[in-house]
């Protein structure tokens, strides 16, 4: 049994940490808005493929008081990604590793940098969930895990892919924890960039309207693009074919009834958007490789513009209310 | 003095059929929502150039009332496009002129091949104007009316141009009317469509935000780009400077304090908005000429999916709500 951490436990850390600790690991919660509340009475899931309480969850203040792991599992919002190794490296010792769970670009880089790449994996989860009342997570659907390991080392990413399976998670290994990444990012830009910047538009409103669905597709062909030319930059052999990339995540999309991507939601609870992970780094290297990226670009703006609002706060709304009392003909 | 017929008399069609009518013309006003309360007690503009109260403003239900017109001014909101030459038909006789006073692309079209091209002006106002209470217009700053023929007789132009001149609005001659439609839509483009695209931004959100304000001169330029090309086509001469339109436009934008478009003013009230006629209708046109306008149709795709969503109204979206209450990771 490993010893395990979850940096950084919101839903989905929460989700898989305690499918580990079901299984038999010795996992701890670092933990904020839950601490008293999973400390005092644990952790709740409720899931169609079995809800159960796990009463001894161990919550903790900090990575400090977990001491060494075999397994950190950082699932912070990249909103946080720039404090991520320092929240995660008390409990990095020798032979542990370290799972970056979580969406977007260039959020292994930091952890890889610290701690070394041959110890860094990334996880990329595609899941239904919601956080409940403090103690509780809702597990609504799917849940399928990919991981990859910074050095592509393929008995590396077994180990990690192993760890979840034996838990009972589905996952999948990824032969390039790269390519897996902008794979990913073809799903997560036009649904999760469009979705945002068409105002809260879930799936199911995107595949409905010929011309967001058209913009969809344009996004995604730009990012298989970008993808493949950083690819390429990284010295991988790997690429994405542009059709069979379209044909199966509109396939995917279709399949799901009206979805929301974790960065909609941010967005319609006003909570900070991971912009630069899904959309900001995407997009500079796209830029960096002389990649046209116009829809890319648009959306970017939108999403970073509503992020700034929402950070602005009712003040400034106010403010621009104020101001712009005219109006104009 | 001209006999004069205001039809789809909103904000900006009673404000400048008022002045018209204070310069001393017979000018009557085809009203819906006021005509109870102009027909009673006239119409009032307040406006800091002076304030007004038109006692004997003629309120009138349909332009049949009206008889024969010397001119005929056509400020419906393009939304109404599709009926605007039934509506002004009935004032329209031997001698009447029609001026389209509209937003957007392709507005005098549909009264050209009704009514003969050599009769048909179009009118583009910059003004900051609202409706008030009913009966009251305020008026609150600018006020300048470009206006072209749309044979581009100069002579003609020079005749309503001049009709407004001599009632003290600020008129300007379009040699070319298309080329003054372009350029109208070199700002409307990016500070409309853009405006709604980021939720209801105003010009200083545009220009305070860097990638919002690289985005507005990017459709800038794609608009001067297909202008250009659709001017060419058309077999006109003039075209519009890249350079130039984005200096002036900008410093235009940059002299006015938060300015709300129209177009922004409707999505924030949740009236339809004007999207055919100022990104549908471009955009098409940049498209049958092979002009790659990859912002504008972001745009025209993001405004045409909020007004979508405006029109279908609290039910639908309580159905989103519901329909998409499964949330994602």
């Amino acid at each position: 049994m490993a010893r395990v951490v979850v940096v950084g436990a919101g839903a989905v850390g929460c989700y898989y940490g305690a499918l580990l600790a079901k299984a038999g690991h010795d996992v701890g919660f670092v933990l904020r808005r839950d601490f008293d509340a999973v400390s005092g009475d644990g952790l709740r899931i409720t899931s169609p493929s079995g809800s159960f309480h796990l009463k001894d969850a161990r919550a903790l203040r900090s990575a400090a008081e977990a001491g060494r792991a075999d397994w950190v599992i950082c699932s912070l919002k990249t909103t946080a990604l720039a404090e991520a190794a320092d929240l995660v490296a008390p409990a990095v010792g020798k032979g542990s590793r370290v799972l970056a769970l979580m969406n977007g670009l260039g959020v292994e880089e930091p952890l890889a940098r610290r701690f070394g790449p041959e110890v860094v994996f990334g996880g990329m989860a595609f899941v239904c969930i919601n956080r409940g009342e403090p103690g509780t997570v809702h597990h609504l659907d799917y849940g399928q895990v990919t991981v990859g390991h910074c050095g592509d080392d393929p008995a590396e990413t077994a180990l990690a892919s192993g760890l979840l399976k034996d838990a009972g998670i589905d996952a999948v290994s990824a032969s390039s924890l790269l390519a897996a990444r902008w794979e990913k990012l073809c799903w997560n830009i036009p649904f999760s960039g469009l979705g945002v910047a068409a105002g809260g538009a879930d799936t199911s409103a995107i595949l409905g309207d010929p011309e967001l669905r058209a913009l969809a597709e344009g996004a995604m062909r730009e990012v298989v693009q970008a993808g493949n030319a950083d690819l390429t930059k990284a010295g991988r052999a790997e690429s994405l074919d542009p059709e069979d990339v379209v044909e199966r995540m509109f396939t995917l999309t279709a399949s799901m009834d009206a979805y929301r991507s974790s960065m909609v939601i941010d967005f319609q609870m006003g909570r900070p958007l991971e912009v630069e992970s899904i959309l900001g780094e995407p997009l500079r290297r796209a830029t960096a490789q002389g990649i046209e990226t116009p829809v890319m670009a648009v959306l970017q703006a939108l999403v970073q513009y509503a992020d700034r609002k929402r950070a602005e706060g009712p003040d400034r709304a106010a403010h621009v209310a104020t101001a712009s009392r005219r109006s104009a003909g």
